[in-house]
């Protein structure tokens, strides 16, 4: 047992473990930095909703006297709007997320690209607005030292969350931009199943562009709402092993966080999830790190 | 509507249009003959199930006496067992399946090759079973003269149903073999986000790999049993278009199935659905088929 007496936990989160707040989605910011830190995570990603409730002045100092790192902020995208006012409302939205990032110190804005258009069918159309998308933010992701991290989904979500699907493709869309501009997410719920995943990850990672590594299980039967569907490491079919050491090999150094959308686990007590996260990731992911150093570039 | 009272059909089938039985899954081979005979099909996919309810022999004398094409057998495949007499099951399964099909003229047995074993995380290993199943099964395909039909299901499926998710990965698995003996199945619903689809159906075009194309639609949100996920072609949002120029432009001139699990589709009449099929055909694909030829190969 812990000395506060809340949810025992056998390991101390690894130092390169970062809690993603979508796992503890009820959670406030203060809650969620608390719960991190009382953990023992030395890094935490961050969701835009939160800091807004707070506002970002307030988040930004809540999140430096946590003594946290930011590992990334989620998210940005939402691209594939075809009304210009929407289109143009999406762009500006990003630019403020990429001054939140700024503002928080995280190095990297996840970016969710948006699905199919209401009433579309032209999957071509939409992924060439992506890359418009891209290319009108990239001055100020520059500018403000923060990288757009384009996250290829699961397939299963082409038609409305995202029109890419794989990392290859998240690769050739961030083909054009420095790597510090523009980089991808690797998320293994999102990629495992992808027989080109071993050569896309070393593509990415010999390019420099593995902005995020994040990890949860794929396990079936899927629940009815699909975007709930993940799973703590360990506690479903993803090969953890053959997925880190393709990331790791590549020398990426950075975080890995552990994102889960869950219902049960969004009802179950924030310590509770936090403790078994760094339990999970301990046997799941842990022993595959070798003697990689420490995260926090 | 029609002289018999029947569901009226504004669209006779089109000569190319072949109705998978597993759209009316709840008809007896008989009665599915019947409804594509009534309805005006040249063709028809079938399943081993209802065959084996009416026996081999009366099963080919009945399609014979319908004077419909076979597009294809379904199916075969489920190869990624790990307990060696399960696997030795397996194949023989899989050489009686090739010999039903020779025996109802079925040009091609499509495979469904199997999900991750119980308990196991090694998709690498999976993957090698299928490929060594095909080695195995390749002889007997070419003296019965039935291609193994590969198909790659949506990455959704691939703990469960089928470790082979793209189009490029079953190519992949049939470059080994001689096009009349291992082909791929070219499924809308399965392979429709796949950023690399163009070119790899080109590619399948290029080594005369087709085996069989096989239409339905896409649509969100998922029902609780995701392999009922499919819809009658231009109910959801799939870009029946692009992808039936691309693969016509092949040089495919096979029939092409329409193949929908759907609890609801399977509930209404039969005769209604195999008029239903033929009008969602007639409005979107029909228009894509340019001045192909009619199939039958």
């Amino acid at each position: 047992m812990t000395p506060t007496g809340r949810a025992a936990s056998s390991a101390t989160p690894h130092a390169r473990l970062s809690l993603n707040q979508a796992t503890i989605k009820y959670a406030s910011l203060p809650r969620a930095l608390d719960a991190a830190v009382q953990a023992g995570y030395q890094s935490i990603g961050l969701w835009r909703e939160p800091i807004a409730e707070v506002g970002l002045a307030t988040a930004a100092r809540l999140v430096h006297e946590s003594g946290l790192r930011v590992s990334s902020l989620c998210r940005g995208g939402f691209f594939t709007a075809t009304d210009p006012a929407a289109r143009r409302l999406s762009i500006d939205d990003n630019r403020r997320a990429l001054d939140e990032a700024e503002a928080i110190g995280a190095p990297a804005l996840v970016l969710v690209v948006g699905g199919l258009p209401e009433g579309s069918r032209d999957l071509v159309g939409a992924r060439a607005a992506v890359a418009e998308a891209l290319a009108e933010l990239a001055p100020h992701a520059a500018s403000v030292g923060v990288t757009l991290a384009v996250e290829p989904l699961h397939p299963m979500y082409a038609s409305d969350r995202a029109v890419v699907s794989t990392l290859g493709q998240a690769l050739d869309l961030a083909e054009p931009f420095d790597p510090a501009i523009v980089g991808v997410v690797v998320d293994t719920f999102h990629v495992w199943w992808d027989p080109s995943l071993e050569a896309d990850v070393a593509r990415a990672g010999a390019a420099g562009r593995i902005a995020s590594y994040q990890v949860c299980d794929w396990k079936t039967p899927l629940p009815l709402d699909v975007l709930l569907a993940r799973h703590y490491p360990g506690d479903g079919v993803i090969d953890f092993g053959r997925i880190t050491e393709a990331v790791l090999s590549t020398g990426y150094d950075g975080d890995i966080e552990v994102e889960i959308f869950n219902q049960a686990i969004w009802d179950d007590d924030v310590d509770t999830v936090a403790a078994r996260v760094a339990d999970a990731f301990a046997s799941a992911v842990v022993p595959h790190l070798g003697s990689a150093v420490a995260g926090g570039r």
